[in-house]
């Protein structure tokens, strides 16, 4: 089903890579996202779990002011992807930044994927997933279950734990048909509204999003243990990329 | 304050390390909180964490059915620890057997810590911390602020987004005077409830629990990439125990 994917019943999907963040505090003097993650900047990483998936069409790149360059000859360029890529300046926050990648869209893209550029270990068959069960409901996220003991916790005292069997913890990819994830922008923009995701902004709108069970290894490189972890990872499986 | 800290004029301080689980899905056919990290068993480096620990008085080790010999001769004898170190079998769940270990504390024991014996990279100066704030307030526990976007998920869609700057993510050590302790596990036997950690416990009592800012190095070994990242960290911090 999802491997049969063809673009000419429905509109063409695009994927917008917020990864404009300078970083400065993960050291090395360069954009976490350009770090060498075994051999290649993690962002490139990224962009070739985007393109290995049928069911993606496009990509946009929103990187940090006067990267362009760099990124395309560092990123985009060296490791022959296929699909087309626009990298463009993001903005001051990812929501902006993403805002702006929507801006560089095609008309023709009804489908808009959002993804973290710091997590480069998302697997092609999470994307199609996730696009499947956007395409079918509207919205939908890739997300685990949390694992840890979660409290709320005001002046330093504990007021409850938290109902663990709920709550998960929300990834990227997310998918959203083209004019839900427009509506909810424009709301956000309107009302002042800044969310740590974009699943975020649709939810206040009232249009469900849903939840694709995705993997665990899908990290978001933070710091860097996080890099030293998504080395072993990609050892781990041997599943690399390039080699 | 803390290095000064005298056993003369309050009780004695125990720390209950469960390490119960059977961990058979772990793989290698043996309990996890056994396997190899870095030349020594898990639970060693664990062990070693509360030995360097001023504060600490004395250790009880709940380990599985069985396993009281192996334990004694692969974690407790060969490392030269100091502090005097019972081990005794633990029951079905983490909570029976912090119960277990709780039953074999000596009478002078005022204060008790647990901790996870598959949190093998925790800090001295943590644990001294969370034992301070213990005897100041009565229960505290290690946590850290969460990093990722939670959502509350029902029936695969979600139903909201978490306030994050309010939810932590709960570690141990966590620490108990040992009333509190005593009476909150009596409520949770006598009402049939099970928590996730002990800090659960005593806020259905209503009494306050504490929390202090710890590291996010101090994982908890669940799965192989867990063990992966903490090869990696303590190889980072060349703060090994040994060597």
């Amino acid at each position: 089903l999802i491997m049969n994917h063809v673009n000419d019943e429905t509109g063409m999907v695009a994927v917008i890579i917020p990864a404009a963040g300078e970083g400065r505090r993960f050291g090395a003097g360069q954009p976490k996202q350009l770090t060498d993650l075994c051999g290649w900047p993690i962002l490139a990483h990224t962009l070739s779990r985007f393109d290995q998936t049928v069911a993606v069409d496009r990509v946009v790149l929103t990187v940090p002011y006067g990267r362009i360059k760099q990124v395309r000859e560092e990123v985009v360029e060296p490791y022959g992807f296929t699909k087309p890529c626009v990298v463009i300046e993001g903005g001051k926050t990812r929501q902006e930044s993403v805002y702006e990648g929507f801006l560089a869209l095609e008309e023709d893209v009804d489908l808009i994927v959002v993804h973290d550029g710091v997590r480069p270990l998302v697997r092609p068959s999470t994307i199609e997933s996730v696009i499947a069960e956007a395409r079918e409901h509207g919205a939908a996220i890739a997300a685990v279950p949390v694992r840890d003991t979660l409290k709320r916790v005001r002046d330093g005292v504990i007021q409850t734990t938290l109902p663990r069997d709920e709550i998960w913890q929300a990834q990227t990819p997310q998918a959203f048909l083209r004019p839900i994830l427009a509506e909810a922008m424009a709301a956000a923009w309107r009302e002042g509204f800044q969310g740590t995701d974009e699943a975020a902004l649709v939810e206040r709108t009232g249009h469900p999003v849903r939840v694709y069970h995705g993997t665990a290894d899908n990290i978001k490189i933070t710091s860097p243990e996080d890099l030293v972890l998504a080395e072993a990872l990609i050892g781990a499986t041997a599943e690399g990329n390039h080699h």
